[in-house]
């Protein structure tokens, strides 16, 4: 049931993607065809969902936020097409299909990132409601991916390869790379879907657990996993001797961290919301492969 | 007298530029280092000054619009740290300088240039006025450099390299490459200044115009100068068969379609506005050096 009410999330975001993103045939096609391939391409819709999830639980309907959801989720993709060039991350698979650059080559795949993060700002500004709330949640997405957000925590990343890396840095790398954006897409949820202060800071909150658990699965993934289980490279962190959560803490230090993170998560939206149910299934589904 | 003035202008964009930049000893230093090195670059600035001479131009005083002013300036500085990469035009000077990944490496250069653009919104979003307008120029300013803007234009730019190019592509390329940020900067100036609606496509017009003006201008002088006048690449557009006007034109009919739109850019707004001859030396400004 949890994976049903989860696939029609998914699917509502899909469809939403396929209208807001400009059609294959519009020139500049080989742009466009890039944005669709790489935006379209199925995962798990974890930003929008969170968005759409945080403002149902301040009462108000998860259509009235598609617009901001599907922002996200192009932020995020846009910035998994920059890290995975081959200047950055240099990756040949992502979501189980070749890499933008190695599908449509790297100049376009540079502008098709360029183009995607654009477009999240427009069509976020495009989004209903209060204009004074959607200034803000434009504000929260530039700082979230962002010289102290996403991309900030991207440079630390690449910064610090071959490294030996404390639990700070660690810190920094995490809370940015990954969980600036998930904490972002909780909060600009809350605050469209009309919330007050408080909710808006409870959901921030849970967004950046939900953001912690979720990274340090995904590094535990990246050591544990295949490339066809996780349809993207695996074992590449540590041949790249990036900063994880298993080189310092372990797998198993991992596990418990990511649990503790996904627990704490669940404790900070617990009875709080009418759907804190669902909210509390999300944090545990961030480290559903896990645990 | 000009000059003095435009000197004015450029030295509150650069103050201004500087306040908003994060601090090159923050981390990630290096980061930051990157995105003020090429955005403290010295340049005319004609984007932010024609945004803050919209703003005039419809009774407001131009303080208070410097933080779109400058999110114009980032949003084309991060355009020309992304068409300087090596898979785009690969080019080692700008502004008298190495380029940014000449000086900073391509992966700090591709992430200085994605953090700039983060910045241009947030920015932008912090502009003091009127939330449904601070809304609208950021769906202006997504819209102006996205696929269909900037970014399509750069796009077009590349794809049709070597390529036999007629007219309508060429204008496809520069309304979009250099067109669409220029008629937007008028038109948010316009815009967060206050202005009514006929005002507002009025000086959009007058950006379209003075924008057509300075790419002819741009290609000529990529044709005819010296890397030392320019501070950036001569003769790059030949070497890469760039389609640009004086292919198609000739050096001689070029000229005269630099001047003529020029002219109809001071056409546009003659009599209009209180600050009119000012916009009209902009105009004649913007094609100073091939006229």
């Amino acid at each position: 049931m949890f994976e049903d009410r989860l696939n029609a999330y998914i699917s509502e975001v899909d469809k939403h993607l396929e209208k807001l993103l400009p059609a294959a045939f519009k020139v500049p096609a080989e742009l466009h065809k890039a944005m669709r391939y790489s935006c379209l391409a199925p995962g798990k819709r974890l930003r929008p969902i969170l968005c759409m999830s945080s403002a149902e639980a301040v009462g108000a309907h998860r259509k009235t936020v598609m617009d901001a959801a599907c922002a996200l989720e192009m932020t995020h993709c846009f910035s998994l097409i920059h890290d995975d060039l081959p200047a950055l991350d240099n990756d040949a698979l992502r979501r189980g299909r070749p890499t933008c650059h190695v599908e449509f080559g790297e100049s376009i795949a540079i502008l098709a990132g360029d183009a995607l993060f654009a477009l999240a700002f427009e069509s976020l500004a495009g989004n209903p409601g209060e204009p004074a709330r959607i200034v803000q949640a434009l504000r929260l997405l530039g700082e979230a991916s962002g010289s102290d957000g996403l991309v900030g925590g991207e440079v630390m990343d690449i910064l610090n390869e071959g490294q030996d890396v404390d639990i700070v840095t660690l810190a920094y790398i995490h809370t940015r790379k990954t969980g600036a954006l998930i904490a972002a897409s909780c909060e600009i949820g809350a605050l469209l879907g009309g919330g007050d202060e408080a909710q808006v800071e409870t959901l921030r909150e849970y967004g950046r657990k939900v953001g912690l658990a979720f990274q340090i699965a995904d590094d535990i993934l990246n050591e544990t996993s295949t490339p066809e289980m996780l349809g993207k490279a695996a074992g590449s962190d540590r041949e790249r001797q990036k900063a994880t959560y298993p080189t310092i803490h372990g797998i198993e230090g991992s596990r418990e961290a990511a649990k503790a993170a996904a627990d704490a998560a669940v404790e900070v939206v617990s009875g709080k919301f009418p759907n804190s149910e669902w909210l509390q299934d999300l944090a545990q589904f961030a480290i559903d492969r896990v645990s």
